[in-house]
């Protein structure tokens, strides 16, 4: 039968040491957490530090692609190499609803344990409290994260810099709209979560002209596109027919009246360089195995603090800076 | 009219943004918050640096003495100091309820606020998000924290040292319990919650034999007291008439039939010492206004891997390590 989470592995008693040390612990030791002190103590030779958090509550846990474990893990590291900085150490604090199912916990833990790995960091300390059944959705993970700066400092947006996305959009959203199973059809799309950290290395090193980047998360595309332009002197134009989407994407987002610039992506970024450094950074995003990475725009003297869509049609649509959200909560 | 947390504020988009600034950086900005960056960027003087994180889960949010806006700030900056860690910055994750009153949540801001300042830390970067109602308990908070470590390395214990706590227990817990008013009696109960650095980097300045310091937070000093002992070829003895108790707790206690060695506290902490030190760590701690600390006993040769209480009876009695909680969930 599986075993469940009660509110004693929540105590701080016995029955939470042992779910530690007989979960948590069996896949993530290492020195620093094993020594399950109130604090990790550690050295790092740089001095120039990022610092990031993160609250991961999505459901389902589990969708096509990833689960809570993968996000929680890389939903953290992209927001430390977005501003140029190498991901080094974790801490994951787990908030748990009681009843949820040992072996799916564990199943968390596991890809947490492959996802560190992958991004080769190290989850250093950690918390775990358990809420009553209806007090919490399964399970919240709240990432905080430690990066050594390697980029100087991002340059000022110009006239002319050009904008560039790493691959096809709105493939997380979607896979947690199909995962959810609330429409009646069915697509193979996978969720893009994935870490960011090895490209954006490759990228600082080789370009010195980046002058901004961020994952599209929440809000999307759209929404950091209106980050970057709100104040500004300057605007930014991108082309219709230039952004990257998946067929199954598309037909989803127009039969359920969704902007795919608005769905939230876990393993895409976009970036703003300069013009002279642009075939050299796709080149860059292409043999990392972003194949469909691709200028979708640049920044423009017109349309001041404004993102602008340049339709098929050859028509201009502004991209509103939306209020809220189009779509069901999924994070 | 009171208005509510609703699921756009939590969609990344306008709304986030709007609660950001009018609630957020009204009253927690600085320079490095301001930049709504998705790493916050700095640089530290020293090398040996503390990492923690902790989620706070209390219900209700506002209880005799303190709230959980405080508790979040407190609970981090302590788990920081009891490594001998100076708390420098904080990051803040917010998981909000539906339907929270906006007041409410600016009210605990208000007292993050107060904590910061009393502690004095920053708090450089955070997250936001928004559950749909009946998905979390009003509002849960992560901290973490990254301190400057100060204290070269804490000693081995020995057989003879000396064991201090700072103050009367288990206040924090009566106060919640209070507070629920699921028991139908009132009494004068104030959390204990404070920031313990201020005391904390008094003693590291002056007491060079400092074996052990902890903070008695779920599970009490009960848990902390097993913790110390468990596997190790020493035990401890305390006295249970040095035990600092107030009338009221006492009281509560034995109504209810809890032990308030195992009663949650959010500003008191264990110390092991070397007995040469222990009047000049008392005297510190009595001048900074814990009057109540006291020895509550020492490391023993006998008892190996227990804690044992020597009752005023002149009994003797293994204090266990529990399994769950006696009491219901209060983090």
């Amino acid at each position: 039968m599986d075993k469940k989470i009660t509110l004693a592995h929540g105590s701080g008693a016995r029955a939470t040491r042992d779910l530690i040390e007989d979960i948590i612990l069996k896949h993530l030791r290492n020195p620093m957490l094993d020594e399950l002190n109130d604090s990790a103590l550690f050295e790092l030779k740089s001095k120039k530090l990022a610092f990031t958090t993160d609250s991961y509550t999505v459901n389902p846990l589990f969708f096509p692609g990833s689960d809570i474990g993968k996000l929680s893990v890389y939903g953290t590291v992209n927001d430390l190499a977005v501003v140029g900085a190498r991901p080094v150490f974790l801490s994951l604090s787990f908030i748990i609803e009681e009843g949820l199912s040992l072996n799916d916990f564990e199943r968390v833990i596991v890809s947490i344990k492959e996802a560190k790995n992958n991004a080769e960091v190290e989850i250093i300390t950690g918390d775990t409290k358990v809420v009553e059944k209806g007090k919490c959705d399964k399970l919240f993970i709240t990432t905080s994260g430690l990066g050594i700066s390697e980029y100087s400092k991002m340059g000022s947006i110009s006239i002319g810099d050009k904008i560039i996305v790493n691959g096809a959009i709105g493939e997380h959203e979607t896979s947690i709209i199909l995962a959810r199973g609330d429409f009646k059809f069915k697509a193979n799309v996978l969720s893009d979560c994935a870490s960011l950290w090895g490209v954006i290395s490759k990228l600082i090193k080789s370009c010195g002209k980046i002058k901004f980047m961020r994952d599209a998360t929440r809000g999307g595309v759209g929404v950091v596109l209106n980050e970057i332009v709100e104040g500004n002197s300057f605007g930014i134009e991108i082309q219709e027919d230039s952004i990257p989407l998946k067929d199954e994407v598309k037909a989803i987002s127009e039969l359920l009246g969704y902007d795919p610039l608005y769905l939230a992506n876990e393993g895409r970024f976009i970036m703003i360089i300069d013009k002279d450094e642009e075939s050299k950074a796709l080149g860059i995003l292409k043999s990392s195995g972003f194949h469909d990475a691709v200028t979708i725009g640049s920044i423009s003297s017109i349309h001041k603090g404004r993102a602008v869509l340049s339709t098929k049609m050859k028509g201009v649509r502004i991209l509103d800076y939306p209020y809220g959200t189009q779509l069901p909560r999924i994070c």
